[in-house]
């Protein structure tokens, strides 16, 4: 059986979760979930970093004990030969090439946003970075919404991996301080997201976060 | 005839044209460069931003027209089915891996604090972000040592996308004011990719930049 090391509430963990409910494999029997809080420094243990020396989650883990970091190279290996990654070498590079957007300029802000307002306390000095990280986000999000506003999906022409790693810290933006109502295409496809076949939501945040992210707005 | 929207002291974009090179595709018989300044602003005019709504270089575009952003997404569309991309799928999850490892842990801080040392005014208040891009960045190279200490390249077991991918900015991180001094596997694995046949080296950085690196150190 594969273990993924991960968070919960994390959105880069949650991508791996989503695939693999749409994919048919299910929690205990295809697969095990191995909760490591990174915001309490779980992946900063010596014996995590001798699974992932970078100190992130998540982390997928043969059976055989190898392991495979960095959650979009994660869903690209689970998602190959399924309908969920292009076999056309054109629409697998545009699907690669928005998973690369979506770890330099989008989860950097929005992803980072959120973890800010949830995760760090009240008074963190790391809340004086929230303006530029909004400022940031939301030219990722009109990006989105400029391709959207003509394609259904960032996958080629068909839902994938793509989707799934933006739509993972996108649909929880407002956790963050981002208001998605300037971007109806956005909504739209958020909403087609969640219809899709075997579609499974992120965990909701702890009680402790969801008070931090009312406070933060 | 495919065309490469590139500034020729981006590592992003010398990334394209060492893998070109390597495979034997010649400029102007094979491939076209355009060169982009994207230190004076001109991936932000209107023009630009209809080949690559998010800004950035490089940009590959085909013979038709079509256009792929992101360097290591251009990567892996350019190696597939060289020796630069490996065939087998675990293998080429860890290369993957990677190249999200530099975009994410690596990039943002090593060739940003290069960026602002080189590209930014000596007086810029961009340069106090410096010691804790320099912090980061010793992170992500303390990684790649751990690794190169038993393994000779970054693209499972022969040189290819990951390494061409890491190379980018490692090579010119003294530019930035990194010292690999203490990094010896990252050294000589410098000098490995060095001698890899068709290997071509960035151009230098102008004058102007050169200046301003060598006031930063």
């Amino acid at each position: 059986m594969i273990t993924v090391y991960g968070f919960s509430s994390s959105g880069n963990c949650h991508k791996l979760r989503l695939l693999l409910e749409q994919l048919g494999r299910r929690l205990e029997k295809d697969y095990r979930w191995i909760e490591v809080d990174s915001s309490a420094g779980e992946t900063r243990t010596p014996e995590y970093l001798t699974r992932n020396p970078n100190g992130k989650v998540p982390v997928l883990e043969l059976a055989d004990g190898r392991v495979l970091a960095e959650s979009n190279a994660i869903l690209c290996y689970l998602a190959e030969d399924s309908p969920y990654l292009p076999s056309d070498s054109w629409q697998r590079a545009q699907a690669l090439s928005w998973m690369f957007f979506e770890q330099y300029s989008h989860e950097p802000y929005i992803a980072v946003a959120r973890f800010i307002c949830g995760w760090t306390p009240a008074d963190s000095p790391r809340r004086a970075d929230l303006p530029k990280l909004r400022e940031r986000g939301h030219q990722a999000l009109a990006v989105m919404e400029r391709h959207l506003s003509s394609q259904p999906w960032f996958t080629g022409g068909d839902y994938g991996v793509a989707d799934i790693a933006l739509f993972a810290y996108t649909d929880v933006a407002g956790d963050g301080g981002f208001d998605l109502g300037e971007y109806p295409a956005i909504r739209d496809w958020l909403a087609r997201v969640r219809r899709t076949p075997g579609f499974v939501a992120m965990q909701a945040p702890a009680a402790a976060a969801r008070a931090l992210i009312n406070h933060s707005k």
